[in-house]
């Protein structure tokens, strides 16, 4: 399998992005890699590592989209973009998947036009994976679509499905509408509506989860529109984070908590492990005709070695397949009209 | 001061209610509290405490309103519930203010139509104090509508920052509104309007803010429509108790660990009490004529007893005035009518 990465994508690129690559093809059987962007660049972040030349290989783009770049006009001029060059690798079937850790905006832009959406999905979604008590749930829309339609929603609902059937292998995934309290008459004017379709298009719809719940590992796919999806993503990144600094403040002002400290390193590390966004490492974006990897903006090399690997597991297990298949078959014309209002 | 305390409200009503009160005339001075329901289960409690009996009376309802049951039927059809009766008694003058941990629907359409709004306020709105890295921010509408025009949000800022400058000592508490970036064109289309209109309105607005960024501790009030703060404040409720649990499991695992542990007790109580809701005991609907507080379904008397602080620092404060005030002045007709689309 090759992967198309965004060599200039991230914070920390490229040399994240390079470390990231070795660090794969080293770790993952059957993979290639093409490194995406500026070659000189590229080239020298290469010459630090030792790889085998067989499975990494550089495509050169001339343009790089910045962080803060509005996403129609970066698409529109930057032709030669790392970004852009490294879907139109996937389009012509040099590659099989993108990765990318840059301007997200821009990277779903391109996606949507480049790759194009498969048959019946109006907007492609992120699905971004989150930790529980008991192991994950999948929340999607993370952050694509900021203002949505009821069919938009029964959409993402599906393709969370979708993914979490075929990539995390369970069975009849349970999902839930990420909402204020359990009952149905609960939520907004949006949620209201797509709660009743939920309930007449899937058996394993178990109604409006609260935010209270989502984590206690009783739900496989957390429906939401994108921007509540990405406020619930990035309050979770940050409290997790705030979380951890606070206890810490607290251990450090007593002499005792010190000692314990020492003891609880490796409780810490492994806590720290579950809740990281880098060893998620990236996001898929749903609904577009190929596999297609959204990495966070800070992506370490570890985060983008862990998203490669996300984009793996899409292609191994079919997954545009998969929803290619359920918008042909199971989602018939007449339900998706009747959730179009 | 006298406080009306729905002592059926909760899920641990009466025991907790009647227990906070105790607890409440105990720690704080020049209060007394009526408790308010029904008489003899009521009694039934109090004759389990030792207390200062001119300090605590009872105001007998026949009614209880329960957790799940509809708004505005409970308010029409149960005339003598303990909400209800704990309200008129604010109102006839009999009492200052209303704590309630029962359903908050039934206390917030109690409020508004027994109380009613300050003039120029169209929703009165929750502000929820939420922890930080640095003390602790106001996050207002934390649930009280979940469907809000621009013009709401922007009056939700105009009460939340008096609540923050005259409650919490902040000279100029800064306004951050909740977003998923922070250039004033990220956002959905209701948050697009309502940052042009807080950048005219207010100086100390800080644009948009992130849910990793809320947590640093560098603004103080954030604004939000209710459902996404809703949901905002349940996650983060159920993810800190979520990564409590997460590290304790991490902990327990190891010999280390567990040796750890010991020495860490205190760092983690002293963590706890930061994190946990029943410290801060209530949120203050702000916008309605009289202080009133809405306590935690799940409160315990520690809460209670500290959601009566918030209503004896409420009234002391005299927020009330300062928002009838804010809105009479500051905030002209013609700034309300721009918004107003």
């Amino acid at each position: 399998m090759r992967i198309a990465l965004d060599a200039m994508g991230g914070d920390h690129a490229p040399a994240a992005t390079v470390e990231g690559a070795v660090e794969a093809i080293k770790k993952i059987r059957g993979i290639s890699v093409i490194l995406v962007g500026n070659e000189a660049v590229i080239i020298k972040e290469l010459k630090k590592k030792g790889y085998p030349a067989s499975k990494i290989s550089i495509k050169h783009a001339s343009q790089t989209v910045g962080m803060d770049e509005s996403a129609v006009a970066a698409f529109r001029r930057k032709k030669d973009s790392s970004i852009r060059v490294a879907f139109e690798l996937v389009k012509s079937g040099e590659a099989d998947a993108v990765v990318s850790a840059g301007n997200s905006g821009v990277v779903m832009t391109t996606a949507l036009y480049v790759l194009g959406r498969i048959p019946g999905v109006d907007r492609p979604a992120i699905a971004t994976v989150m930790p529980t008590l008991k192991g994950s749930f999948v929340l999607i829309d993370a952050g694509a679509n900021v203002d949505c339609k009821p069919k938009h929603m029964v959409q993402f609902a599906i393709m969370g499905e979708a993914y979490a059937k075929h990539v995390f292998n369970i069975k009849d995934p349970k999902i839930g509408l990420l909402g204020i309290g359990e009952e149905d008459i609960k939520g907004n004017e949006l949620t209201r509506v797509v709660f009743k379709y939920l309930k007449a298009l899937h058996k394993n719809f178990i109604g409006n989860v609260e935010g209270k719940d989502i984590f206690l590992g009783d739900v496989d796919v957390v429906v939401c529109d994108g921007f509540i999806g990405n406020i619930a993503l990035k309050i979770s990144e940050g409290l997790a984070e705030a979380v951890t600094k606070m206890l810490k403040m607290e251990i450090k002002k007593r002499t005792s908590g010190k000692l314990g400290y020492l003891f609880l390193k490796n409780a810490f590390r492994s806590f720290k492990k579950k809740t990281d966004y880098s060893e998620y490492g990236g996001a898929p974006l749903l609904g577009v005709t190929r596999p297609c990897i959204i990495g966070h903006g800070r992506s370490t090399g570890r985060a983008i070695k862990n998203a490669i690997k996300v984009a793996v597991e899409l292609h191994h297990k079919g997954v545009v397949d998969v929803i290619t298949e359920e918008f042909s078959t199971r989602v018939d014309r007449r339900e998706l009209v009747a959730v179009s209002k």
